[in-house]
């Protein structure tokens, strides 16, 4: 069902997606999906989280060295979101939360609530080794690194180039800075 | 009937406002309407460039000193996040732009990028002032200024304040800094 909610997304888009339609493409009855999904938002956020491979248990790279480090993992999302097979889908889920408080917050408990605390254990380890800030507001941090990302590939507003990773890792330990 | 459009997209969501509605509230017919807008998404635009009375001929504060004119204008900004009348309209526009192209091509041209440009200046003016690193891609210093904001808003992830707009100017000053 997750497998054919996400085809159904890339092909028509998000509006157009129908718990009828995928139904009949997973070759289930409406109410089997229903039993699961309170909503169609409901459904596809699911089969978005299933490809990311849920974010329990995810841990960033600790080498010691926190620029090496955010720079594999910015590089690393920033190629994500450049790549056409997520646009349409991320797109949809994008606004989708944007509009709707309950997927927001079911976003927020499933995926970026997780994905927040383990960029976070990262930067408490920077702090602990004194390359970052003590005082700093790790929410605020987490904003300056990734909002900027976010927007520009909402807005569609300038390149997303592994150089543009980089910037955004420098300028996040300019201004968090010991 | 661009107040007629506001009050509309206010009430019921953009969603649920059709060219139809919009007509019957301004009390004109439809192809009047069609007669100068070519879509719901670009009356809706237009709905609210008008609120904000144009983005032509807008300076930003300059008054020599870069921390306090950013502070004066991020202040504002995000008490215009916070406030309940714009929530609503200005989500849905937001949606409505992440997700078709050719209005956002006109919020870049009509909006956003007149915006940008009056920013600039303000940056340029403190390059030449010795306040602010004379190499800085300027587009970067704005994303990290506004980018997250505009994620907190969306994601309603965090207080929009006055202390959150002070916040964002002293970080970008610090990764900025000559």
């Amino acid at each position: 069902m997750l497998t054919a909610t996400r085809e159904l997304v890339s092909d028509v888009g998000y509006a157009k997606v129908t718990i009828e339609a995928i139904a009949a493409r997973a070759g289930v009855g409406k109410q089997t999906i229903y039993r699961w999904w309170p909503s169609k938002g409901a459904v596809v956020f699911d089969s978005f989280l299933a490809l990311s491979e849920g974010a329990d248990g995810i841990r960033l790279p600790d080498t010691g060295d926190l620029e090496a480090d955010l720079k594999t993992v910015m590089r690393a999302t920033v190629a994500e979101f450049a790549d056409p097979a997520f646009e349409a889908p991320l797109r949809a889920l994008n606004s989708q939360i944007a509009e709707d408080p309950d997927l927001a917050t079911l976003y927020r408990e499933k995926l970026a609530g997780p994905l927040d605390d383990a960029k976070k254990q990262r930067l408490l380890s920077a702090q602990r080794a004194g390359q970052l800030d003590e005082g700093a507001d790790l929410d605020l941090v987490l904003e300056v690194l990734y909002a900027p990302l976010q927007q520009r590939w909402l807005h569609r507003s300038g390149p997303l180039t592994p150089e543009y990773a980089d910037a955004l890792v420098d300028v996040t330990l300019r201004a968090f800075a010991p």
